[in-house]
């Protein structure tokens, strides 16, 4: 839970916590990977996307995944629908659920879009 | 569901009872107006997304709407998004389940579609 | 045709030429309407874009046309769309024609974007 | 051609005569690579984009492909245009008018993609 | 300036003063017009956007501005270009600079993007 | 600086001058590798984008470079941010004034855009 009195070092703890919880080993490589070239993203990812947004009641972390995956099928963002493919897993998410989101978003997205997700996903799932 | 001895006319009947159960009259609305223009795109719409894809199992149409809110924001597909907000309320979320998708989606399609996504809710829910 | 020793005086008067042939007034309108906002970008369109690579051989002004329907519907670059509505009009193209490259863009950049695409037509082609 | 009383097995099979028609060796890898992970799509891709919306007439195969051209180089779909530089190629484009439509697109999407479109081109063409 | 024990209160009064000397009342406005539908995602833009990323040093302000019109050109994001053509007057752009940043994405994203964001300056800059 | 009694020809040699300028060697090297599949292109580059866009005054080559580092982020354009990243170096932007760049894409285009954006400049920057 957010509120205003918590300071960035605590948001940091909470998010570090959630982002263990939904993308566990592959979140941490990301921030890893940050850290010799752009610690302040790694900390907005941290702090800001998982101590605040994700940190949020009002829906469960399943329901926030099948969201995001629906979104990074959309944009084409490869590198982090496959974090998000494991995340999903994590939280519930069997791979036909999962594989039946991204097929869905060739309807809103084109085939193309489709196409490369699930080509993403059969490199995460086998 | 599907299956491979269904006609096309079939077909179309059952997406058409899904399209009505998920999007109610503004889905009607969007086919009806694509009469005089692109009969051939509203019978892929009600027969191919409708009838085939949303006709899946696998997934409940509260977790359809949700990816597709979600991929809708991504888009910037703004007209559609506000059919699908509509569709979103049919199958059972909540004004603020939505909201909390749409908000969430900043993080990844940016703050420009989520504010954009949030305005279009506005004009649906009040 | 382009060559080397033309002057961009000369390949904007080449451009003009072209952007009546395919434009008409739609292309002119947007060009004036340029003009105390921006005249380099009319500059452009005029003498980069229609004077050279309108003006090149290889492909017939009508399938110029489709492939930039088949772009604009991808991008859902509305405004652009309709002038090329026109355009495909004006270099031969019949109104079904037209819808067919819109729907058919369905398949690759999704049925908001196709929708988008049609219904923009329906406002030119009434 | 499609009418409604065409069963979905019989869609299919239409749809894999112009699969193989237009996309040849590279479209049925495709369909392959989909078998384990995601049929329903690889269905969708023959039935529905093939076997309906590729079967219609209205355009020659060479023109839907030069407006296939356009879009995919305007996504950025890049795995998706060398598949349709290589159907261009079967439906009779040269490899010229092939360059042509991928270096319009430069007007439209921007010369990056454009460029992205060329050297994907230069694979699939040397 | 950012420190890890400013507490999310702080935050937020850091970001509001941001935001007003960048976006000035158009910006209040925007925060303003969320209050009853989304405050969560008004914080994220006030306390995340201004009080984190745009507090930091590293960049003028001009200069951020700069990065984001070309951005905000690239990705059609019209209403909140508008926004930021407003506020990169206030931070120093004169209005022919800002045209000659949106007239160079043309290259990059297409003359569309160009053309949108160019027509959303006139409205802007009249 | 352009008059229209320039000829193609001259613009081409003001553009190679200004490419070499900013781009360096990388741009070479585009130019190049366009040289035996889409020749047309590299003189679009070489003449129109860098002999007359980047060849106008009223804004520095530092400001055209934030620019363009905030587009191609947003548009995902990865193998064009590359050869930015080190044309942004050559006209005297620091590795942190790059970074600083790319990440506050994040708030317009989402974490992901800036992601890749900065994974990209790790591999320019090493």
């Amino acid at each position: 839970m957010i509120d205003s009195h918590m300071t960035l070092a605590q948001r940091h703890e909470q998010g570090l916590k959630r982002l263990n919880e939904v993308d566990g080993q592959a979140g941490e490589e990301v921030i890893a990977a940050l850290g010799d070239i752009a610690p302040q993203l790694a900390d907005y990812i941290v702090g800001f996307a998982f101590g605040e947004v994700y940190s949020r009641p009002g829906l469960s972390l399943r329901e926030r995944e099948i969201a995001t995956l629906g979104a990074l099928t959309a944009l084409g963002a490869l590198p982090q629908l496959k974090v998000h493919i494991r995340a999903a897993l994590n939280v519930g998410l069997t791979r036909d659920e999962i594989i039946e989101v991204l097929v869905q978003m060739g309807i809103y997205a084109g085939f193309p879009a489709a196409l490369n997700a699930v080509f993403a996903a059969k490199e995460v799932l086998k």
